[in-house]
């Protein structure tokens, strides 16, 4: 077996040079002139993409399963050439704010999903579907959520025996919170710099650089592909491989890659990935990988080794997720829009359960999308572990959402007792040593427990962030209110 | 060298290959026949194991210390096929509480140390011996640590203004504590299912699924091989490697892994492995690999060039401990007897040492077996080290041994005299926040500083959860008790 | 190109094997014959290494910017030979406290900067003008950071109902805080042993081992280029890859890895570094790697396609780092020596800002040296970005010096309250619990918030150990000091 994998890979690699026939564009070639010297760097890591290998044509001529395109039909004018500089930084010229003149075109320097969209329409759709679509607005203009982020990023200032916070500025926001959820990234005028090519004049951007998943494009669309598709490679391997969701996904609010590292999936991909294919399309399971990366579970095509689909592609992320773990209150069936502004709860607020966390039905899918969204996950279970094993894992999943969601309702019920007794005021419900204590609670230590039994590495439902840290919590905020209560009788 | 190192990947490829000559065993063929179809993840993944390509003949052909079965002679009926799925999951049938009748066969789901056995006996006998294969009964029937458990996993509510725990249930504690140190898997009748292949009944497992090391099987065997060696591919190369390792050894309360990381050892590791072989038995210090990894110190059959034994395999894993670093209160040498439930203190709990530190002599090892197992480690380190170096490290750990178990034992006056003051009760010596300091202050703060004092991963005993957060324990100790005396006058 | 690369992958292996032909020297040839036996496991690391492979003769044959040795002529008796266990351990004799006579050979067991300046002097004269190589100074001899030291390291002794702390002695220091910063390795006479080959006498040393960036060594010399060259393969693939800074710039004091880990940079290292070259000097940027890693940015000679010098190798580190972000209380412009304990500032300490922010002038580079280093950072940025890119990522990180330093210097007003009320008394400025809070403030969560903004690592800057923690240490050390005040009543 081992000397076909050689002769494979052997041929793979005569196989992807041969590719190398397509050419760059006249305007890329134009481009590629100057910027071979200019920026050495983002020009070689174009070279290795698949971009600048195949054209639009040759990847059309592959059987439907095999193309990493989602046009049927090349558009006019990109059927035989290399995708380059030109063809992504060109295109809508009109849209985009951030475009300048720039040795006889028209350039713009945020590519944006829209102008991805040219040749990936299927896939930028879905992703409008995402939650990720609409992460900025669903941070920046949610009143809890901005609250959160004001009270977190804040400057805190002593004056006059005091502690007042100032709010974060732009800057602050955009390389915290927002290096994730995206930032507003806008033109304010325009700069002329000298160069080694003469002087020149470039737009100057706002909220840049930025690449989070719900950035707010010059051209008004919303999202980053590079968040998971690194420029100018663009490597599917990337991101198959965790590393690339870990970027966003792996602090103590949201530690899905340190479960998935101690995770038995985890510790197979960390062993033998050596040895794996994450350039395959599409993707077969046992044959190009033995234990599921982020992307085999939640989006990537896959198919058994008869090339009968597994699982489908998808952009939109949580078609194979009945329930929400993370980041709210309390976990909850995954809400219908992805624009979560629009919920309200019966206490007015963005939020998709009540303080008390029932959640609010209209907002969230029902039990029958839950059901089919289960189906869909299974499905790619199945490919290796049998029903029981299966069932199993769902049972101690949707016991452990039951579990922890009332831990955080204990939390809730001493927070409330607090403010009932003005041991702590409610001017922000998220400023005071106590409130930080019911925060970490849910977005700390029931959302890494809960990722805990989703994907089963145990610790960070245990000591690293788990129960322990809970129940530890619940007797701390006991004890603040007792000391506190002293304080103030 | 390096054409040399290409040309035997060349011959090792080649070479493998030709042991692909194994055939399935006619029972093994029908499983295969639907499996494919129905896990195809599962079998592809077997089919790059050594299981799928050596016959016992072949193995047993090798020398000795190449051999990777402890047989000395095959059982019939096993000589020249494949190690398939029949020769595993069909193997005594009797002993197993989850045999059902499968297509003719009377399969059983859950592979155990038995059934392996039945090629690697002298493996699983020591692994008898380990602690680890009484992993489940040494958490879940100390008395002391049963109460840890319930005090962690427990479930608090709140009423009436008071918050009281609601004990955990088995689902919780099998994804919990029990994911690593093992569930009961037990059998709960049996339940029909559709399948593509028509219906069939299959036995409904509890405690499932569950591949902790001391798992409690349906054959009354414990442990489980695939804790380490994962399930299909048996990798040997996986074993070697930490990753394995660090799906139970990573977390605070026992933080091998993060040690190793950043020790000068898993620097050497991550930075040049690529160019390890890790598949070669036995394992030849220098030229298969640079620098140990949990294996090579712990469990490997180690030779050096001249294939002169450096360290003998043992699945044992304290044969070459001297001191038991970890998870108990404080560090001691290491108990005789792998059930520690067996041992008795003064004060009548299965503890190795009284409350305030001293070894319970009757059931640890004496000086001299310390002195050996020293010796059987210094061996490994020698195969790089001079001695002077050895001797230094050595005594640094045990001095770091003191050093922690003082600090533990001051934290513990500590919490004596809260007992005393009753400014904590005693009903459970774990569930209000001061005595969450304290176990905190032994499980992970001491633990953390032993291991990195062990394995040479500075940070851990200083900054990541070492001497500053013990010194920082006691202060926040001593504070408790003053805010609380203060509220109890 | 991927036809290209394997090509260039089996020149590369059969030009490297070409080398083979460098001899080892007499001497070392007889040092070989007993320790292939007697430390196997360093013999055939060395044998793996480029000082195996190649003459200074053959080195010095090259281009000047492919040169791995910055001698421009050999010295006597070097000139042909492969360096090996001789020419280093037998070098400077006289220098050397630790030399012994061993087998006709006068030998010394530790290697120091002062004997690699044999080979490569320029980057010994370069690390002597790093900070890292006073590193064991500007600990142990600066009487504030003693102070830390001791509170940190020392061993809690509980008598009579008070907690005292003994001091920690050498042991200690040398596997904590000295780990990295070095020991001082002294020799305390010899000792007999008996080896494979008879009785031999050796030095006995102090200090030992270590491998400290500080290390004060038997010769006088100060540093190790083992802590990031590890012997003895002495791999700069080693040194090129992150995991070796992580070994001391991981822990929360200093999370630089961390950071990396989850930014683009990091987490295309993460996923692609297996298809990059580590080995070839000087290191092009694009063609042998997509992304920097540590070794990138701070340290390597980097040049472009066309062969043109982006950045200088240097081994002074700072050379492109207009600010020191770690380890004091506040960001400042770097110092200009290396040793810092010749700062005074106005309060007479060791520091190089006032309590209240403020730079010592005297002792940090002026506004023109930091935009001269600035100048040469962004030379690396700018192989791969354009200008509004960088400039955005500078502003950024200058707004959060000035905002972390802002939250410092609350964090020490609040301090400062204490002790002028006495809630906490100064015996020493770091061991009360709310000292220990104020000491975490910078030396934790400021300075990943600082490392965050600078490797745009986003979470280290929020959720973990960033501006979060700030802002709840500063509502906990209010508390602290209301609960405190009242007990004092």
């Amino acid at each position: 077996m081992r000397t076909m994998m050689v002769l494979a890979i052997l041929i793979t690699v005569i196989g992807s040079s041969s590719a190398l026939a397509a050419e760059p564009s006249p305007a890329t070639s134009t481009c590629l002139e100057c910027h071979r010297t200019a920026t050495p760097g983002a020009v070689a890591d174009w070279e290795r993409s698949r971009h600048a290998h195949v054209t639009l044509q040759e990847a059309l001529a592959k059987p439907a399963l095999e193309r990493r395109t989602s046009l049927t039909k090349a558009p006019k004018g990109r059927t035989d050439v290399a995708i380059g500089c030109a063809e992504c930084h060109t295109i809508n010229p009109r849209e985009h704010k951030d475009t300048f003149a720039h040795e006889g075109y028209k350039v713009h320097v945020v590519v944006t999903p829209q102008d991805c969209a040219t040749c990936h329409p299927v896939e930028v759709k879905q992703y409008g579907q995402n939650l990720m679509s609409h992460a900025y607005g669903n941070l920046n203009k949610n009143p809890v959520y901005h609250d959160l982020m004001e009270v977190t990023n804040g400057v805190p200032i002593y004056e006059n025996g005091k502690v007042a916070y100032r709010k974060p500025n732009a800057q602050t926001d955009a390389e915290s919170c927002n290096y994730c959820h995206g930032t507003v990234v806008g033109v304010k005028g325009a700069k002329a710099k000298d160069t080694d090519f003469g002087q020149m004049e470039f737009p100057v951007l706002t909220g840049w650089p930025n690449q989070g998943v719900g950035r707010i494009n010059p051209d008004s669309s919303m999202g980053s592909c590079t968040a998971c598709h690194a420029r100018h490679q663009f490597s599917i391997q990337m991101a198959r491989k965790p590393y690339t969701c870990a970027e966003c996904h792996k602090g103590p609010d949201v530690p899905a890659y340190k479960v998935y590292e101690v995770s038995k999936h985890g510790n197979i991909f960390s062993s033998l990935h050596e040895e794996w294919d994450f350039n395959n399309v599409p993707w077969t399971v046992g044959k190009d990988f033995s234990a599921p990366t982020c992307a085999a579970c939640h989006a990537s095509l896959m198919v058994n080794e008869d090339g009968d689909v597994v699982a489908e592609r998808t952009h939109r992320m949580n078609n194979r997720l009945p329930w929400r773990l993370l980041g709210l209150i309390y976990a909850h069936p995954h809400p219908k829009s992805p624009d979560t502004t629009v919920i309200k709860n019966k206490a007015g607020l963005a939020l998709p359960t009540e303080l008390t966390g029932e959640p609010v039905a209209k907002y969230v899918i029902d039990a029958q999308e839950q059901a089919q969204r289960r189906k869909a996950m299974e499905r790619v279970c199945l490919a290796c572990h049998h029903e029981g094993w299966v069932e199993g894992q769902w049972a101690r999943l949707e016991n452990t959402i039951r579990t922890t969601n009332e831990s955080t309702l204990t939390a809730t019920k001493i927070i409330l007792a607090a403010w009932d007794t003005d041991l702590a005021d409610d001017d922000s419900i998220f400023n005071e040593a106590i409130e930080k204590k019911w925060v970490e609670h849910w977005l700390f230590f029931a959302n890494s427990t809960r990722l805990s039994s989703a994907m089963a590495g145990a610790d960070y439902g245990v000591f690293a962030n788990g129960r322990w840290y809970m129940n530890k919590n619940i007797q701390e905020m006991i004890d603040w209110i007792e000391f506190k209560g002293r304080e103030t009788q």
